[in-house]
């Protein structure tokens, strides 16, 4: 799975995770998701499904619309 | 698969197909999806991916984060 659009997800991911100070570790521990599948979803590698998104959404503090790239 | 979000992305990718007056066949044919794929995922029956999003989004004319639920 390497579509442009999983990049551009990974991409926003990472990005909004920096700014808002988490590390992986942190976004894994709170999403109860694994550290490799985040690292994996940030490198657009994974073709997320919305309860993915709705979990890193809610970890971050966001709407999952603030998660979606601009496509 | 029957969580909330899934049921709340379904609601509003029904709305919005109406609100623009497209059918679930017309939708279906502009997506490449099946048309009774179109219909469970209305329905809350699926866990709608990235690039599903994408297609979906495309064909109604917007950007993936018009077709996220408040959530």
């Amino acid at each position: 799975m390497n579509e442009e659009i999983c990049v551009r997800f990974g991409e926003k991911l990472r990005n909004t995770r920096l700014e808002l100070g988490y590390s992986q570790e942190e976004l894994s521990f709170k999403t109860g998701l694994h550290r490799t599948y985040i690292s994996s979803v940030e490198r657009g590698k994974r073709n997320v499904s919305l309860t993915n998104i709705k979990k890193l959404a809610d970890a971050l503090g966001l709407k999952m619309k603030d998660l979606m790239p601009e496509l």
